[in-house]
């Protein structure tokens, strides 16, 4: 859990350390506690602490940073808010946490084309603040207030993604420093390319293994002229999980429909003090004009009705619904301060949405057979959906029967046609599933990642495991 | 043009093409007529003959095919309809002609998950006519009828991009033969995954140069409830773009808002019998509930009046529908219909949209001042606009105009953030520019291409060109 590994310490690390040093400054610490907390993301896994951490102030900067490292091949592990979930920022092999958390300007908005222009140290929060007077709205929404450079390398999503998309469709183009230092720009502003591999593409998701983000171009969209946000309990967690498959079956444009099991609203209660009654529940979000939010509703309503669903309770104005969603974003703290001293361990699959319902109660029945305390939210409209499964420190067998649940999880969704994580990443927490899920193509993985990152300084261990 | 280049042919292809014959017997050939319609795409770049074509019938020939021809290093060019626009299934170095069109089987419906999958010689009017029963359609919809493996080899797009996404957006999967023969599953059939690379998103769009796709699952959209489409006629160029910008910065989810120009509606007119005035006219249509497309049909009404639009010219029944949307597909081939005897060339680029109109305008003085016969059609909803260059083969000056043209329109685009082609890809014809567009990034296009097909045997000089 939160106790950092011994790491041994990378070769000709004490000499990258003294030249970055001498380029940065009171920027470079090795100080323990800055190390540790670099080393260690909000997840369950093992911390092991870089040699030193930097702070990058500039896209040059990296450069420099990068150029420094790769001489010498000492591992750089990029570092934005450290609220991955998978041990995205661990440093298993040692190296260098870039620190990216102060490159937090919004360079360009353009608002007629609808995009806008970042440094990757800035937060999704701290953007939408930002662009708010535009009128336009960035959707992508994770938990936590997570940078932009971590959410593309983690191939992010969130609430919206049902309707916005992920990060994969909202990125349009980056700028990087790749292993060998130099700082490039990956794809275009236009909506569309036809104009050769998209390289862009290939760095969202590929978690910080190909080279430092430095800038990103992202889509934005209007703020619907209506928004209306309700929610809806069920009797069954079938009846809420059919009507999301029959929602978006039927085409209805929901700009939100999340799945809050039971033992989450309890904790949502606790944490939020939501009031909500302890049943499973839909959060739902409808955007667009106020004839067309009003028609969507009215035909979801029918179709939860139809499933055992109450009537919609609808929130009343913009804070009562930032309220609301603020909670279903700290559901994963909800859950931790619902369990005090315990270890949390969140994880999430996803499986075309035919089979999610199956996947869903099969997984029920696992987390009862087990006894485990894992509540569960899910974007279901993705058919993606999470456990946050918490680990008693007071019981030994505790862990392993939570490893046992997580591994029949991923297999299920697997065997579903789904994938091991939809959108928490690989870090160090699924290697050991890829295998699995891509067969052969990891070889290809591992060919691209050659190609680019041959001495495999760019967070190694990440994704491919301790060998590459 | 239409004349085939002479080609050096590749050592030990006579080696190549006995093993393929013995393999396939009747299914290769090496006749002069069918090496011919195999390389020659319907673009105006000259033409390279492979030195033979097999036909395969499966993906696990497909990998025997490429087996034997990586034995020999010998180049596979993979063909569907040959229907691309810049030279994509051209053999300047030789080879052997892969073509899939009868591997043309959808193989799965996946009703209730919205995606199908299929083999790659399925043409985009063949699944929707497959699927038509479901209530379901595939959206992406290039003016010809090509093979969904063509489509995803160049990233296509087309009318409804502006509300559904390219190919892209819309490939979930794919079976792939490698250049070292294996058969690799590439991506899941879930609707998001955090789980390693985006190796599918990679094939798309790279032009059949890392391998051959041997089958492709995509999303499939409901049929909406209400299709409306209408014409408008617009006094003014600048007002018939102004009407599209407007209308996407209002967030207005249209289906399709094409432009076609003056010229344009004539062709149209000549080949299709529309009988619209020959204006500026946009091309338009409505996905939705019945009250949702009257909602969007009238805000896009105001904005257009607003632009000197006239009254929108609803199209009647599905059958009328059919027939505009149609005779839109085919203004290449009605542009070539109004000038008989001249070659056609076909090129698009696409740009942020806030710069769309000033970039279609100067390329429309740069056609004046050239004096070239170039309608222009769009799906300007993207950013996207297409010429159809006209080359009068009795005037000896004429191509290097259309070729100056050509260069300015493409260096436009790029100093306004644009790419060199939205949807038509790199083929032979737009290498030229590449560089410019992606600079350093060529680089690591290069270093992904040389790690996954070290012998350079697949598609080589598309992308690229001649050296890799």
């Amino acid at each position: 859990m939160a106790t950092a590994a011994a790491v041994a310490r990378p070769p000709h690390v004490d000499q990258t350390i003294a030249e970055l040093k001498a380029l940065l400054g009171e920027r470079l610490t090795t100080a323990h506690a800055v190390r540790e907390q670099h080393g260690k993301d909000i997840s369950y896994h093992e911390a092991h602490l870089p040699d030193a951490v930097v702070f990058a102030e500039s896209a040059e900067e990296v450069q420099a940073i990068v150029r420094i490292c790769a001489r010498h091949k000492t591992p750089i592990i990029p570092f934005g808010t450290g609220t991955s979930l998978e041990g995205h920022i661990s440093a298993p092999l040692g190296g260098i946490s870039l620190d990216v958390s102060r490159m937090n300007k919004v360079l360009q908005v353009n608002e007629s084309d609808l995009d806008v222009v970042v440094q990757p140290g800035v937060t999704r929060k701290q953007l939408n603040e930002f662009i708010r007077a535009t009128g336009l709205f960035f959707p992508i929404d994770p938990g936590a207030d997570a940078s932009i450079g971590g959410m593309a390398s983690t191939r992010a999503s969130g609430t919206n993604a049902v309707r916005y998309g992920t990060m994969r469709e909202n990125v349009l183009a980056m700028q990087v420093v790749t292993p060998d230092g130099k700082l490039i720009r990956l794809g275009r502003r236009s909506r569309k390319s036809a104009a050769g591999y998209d390289l862009a593409k290939l760095f969202v998701g590929s978690e910080g293994t190909l080279g430092v983000i430095t800038e990103i171009t992202l889509r934005l969209y209007g703020i619907p002229e209506s928004i209306g946000a309700a929610t809806c309990v069920f009797e069954s967690l079938e009846g809420a999980v059919d009507t999301v498959i029959q929602t978006i079956q039927s085409g209805i444009p929901v700009a939100r429909i999340e799945l809050v099991d039971d033992l989450q609203i309890e904790t949502l209660n606790f944490y939020s003090k939501l009031g909500l009654p302890v049943k499973n529940t839909l959060f739902l979000e409808f955007h667009g004009t106020p004839a067309g939010t009003a028609e969507q509703a009215s035909m979801v309503q029918a179709i939860a009705a139809e499933n055992g669903g109450g009537d919609f309770a609808w929130t009343g104005q913009a804070e009562e619904r930032t309220r609301m969603w603020q909670a279903r974003h700290d559901a994963a703290w909800a859950t931790k301060a619902f369990k005090p001293g315990w270890g949390m361990w969140a994880t999430d699959v996803c499986v075309p949405i035919s089979r999610l319902a199956e996947c869903i109660l099969e997984t029920k029945k696992d987390i009862a057979e087990r006894d485990i305390y894992a509540p569960s939210v899910g974007h279901v409209g993705d058919g993606n959906f999470h456990l946050t499964m918490m680990v008693n420190p007071d019981d030994p067998t505790y862990l392993a029967r939570a490893e046992d649940l997580n591994d029949r999880m991923v297999a299920r969704a697997l065997a579903m046609g789904g994938t091991c994580t939809g959108e928490h990443g690989v870090g160090i927490g699924k290697v050991k599933y890829l295998h699995a899920e891509h067969g052969e193509a990891m070889g290809l993985m591992r060919a691209v990642k050659r190609a680019i990152d041959p001495d495999n300084i760019m967070n190694p261990s990440k994704i491919f495991g301790p060998i590459n």
